[in-house]
């Protein structure tokens, strides 16, 4: 008997109809489907994927035992994640090996600040693995926006919120344009920064993007409430436009 | 009669597979599709819809009155374009005033560098004009080399080769991952930039990423021939990984 593949899927922003044709195939005529969540949660990837998947797919949701409750810093938050995608990649290995194929749901583009990648890097010695690209998050941000990203020479510079502000305002200073990911609890911290670095009245917060509860606000005009964590912040190059 | 909708439809990296289901179907039902090339070209975006787009469409190519022949400092330059730009526009207007939708191509995602952002600004205000996001090229790129690009905190900064080789250096020497696109002829000057920044030894070189004949190598090994007008230079970011 052959092994099984193992397909991380990327789903892009979270609009069905922005998925690529392969990831909806695959989607469509998958028997294993395995995606992470929260516990207690139903999952963003799972839900992107409702009625997309078959009802008599085999589902295996994959659970943080930690997402902030612990600081980053602390070693422990590291042995707990490293032991529970190792738990996570023996689960599909043994599927694999059954000659089952897997389709991993990955938000967003499966190779750009994935979860998925963590399991990748578990199964890519020993396992058939195939990652499908997909829109990111931040495309289908930029794309709400109205308004184009990067023009002509611009600089693209792309952060993570988690940075120590000094390096958010140093980097945010030396580019043209800017994507803030992983926003969540340092919204305080990332405005801050973009203070600092004079583009406060440039920035844009999507929250939700290309999902039907979508929302898109300049950061300076008081924007109604938002939960952050699936916010991205931009701000748009103005670079060379004959 | 109601006027037409123009839509931007990003093409994705290069593989009709790798569009999304909302491009597929726009471009399968098309009855106007307009896309840029090169004079005397079938040009990449036209070729990467071979198949898909109705043999009873209409094509509108639009050819490029100047690439790389006159500098990009060169004020004429920026005036051929944009005369070329406002015609083109005024092309795509008068078949939306007629109540024709118009399908324009894009290679990668409409926002990200792309052409189709000079029709955009000359159609928004009197036209309605849809823009579907796409997979970027670097998203191609980076899937192509079987590893992830950034992880955890990393700093993403995504360069034109076109800028200045202190500019480029000095950019790549305080990012953990890098795209560099625009290669062209400017690949030396790159590779002297990656030198200076300490990154030549981790930078790959993905041509006609998710294309057929792509190829994918280490910058540092002996790569064969190559086109870089369609190349990405890569720098994988190294950070935390439980």
């Amino acid at each position: 008997m052959s092994s099984g593949t193992i397909y991380g899927v990327g789903l892009g922003p979270g609009d069905p109809d922005l998925m690529s044709v392969r990831a909806d195939r695959l989607l469509r005529t998958a028997r294993h489907v395995a995606f992470f969540r929260k516990p207690g949660r139903s999952g963003q990837a799972r839900k992107i994927v409702e009625g997309v998947i078959s009802t008599d797919a085999v589902e295996f949701p994959m659970e943080y035992p930690v997402t902030t409750e612990i600081p980053l810093s602390d070693p422990r938050y590291n042995a707990l994640l490293s032991e529970f995608y190792e738990d996570c990649a023996q689960h599909l290995k043994a599927l694999a090996e059954r000659g089952e194929d897997v389709v991993v749901l990955c938000e967003g583009d499966p190779f750009f600040y994935g979860s998925f990648m963590h399991l990748y890097n578990r199964l890519r010695e020993n396992i058939q693995v195939e990652v499908v690209p997909a829109i990111t998050g931040m495309s289908g941000a930029w794309t709400a926006t109205g308004d184009p990203i990067t023009w002509g020479d611009d600089i693209l510079t792309v952060l993570a919120a988690t940075l120590p502000e000094e390096v958010l305002a140093q980097q945010m200073a030396q580019t043209d344009a800017l994507v803030v990911m992983k926003i969540g609890r340092n919204i305080d911290k990332v405005v801050r920064a973009l203070k600092t670095a004079g583009m406060y009245e440039r920035a844009w917060i999507v929250e939700y993007a290309q999902m039907p509860n979508q929302t898109v606000c300049k950061l300076s005009e008081n924007c109604p409430d938002f939960t952050p964590y699936f916010s991205i912040i931009l701000v748009h190059g103005q670079g060379r436009r004959p």
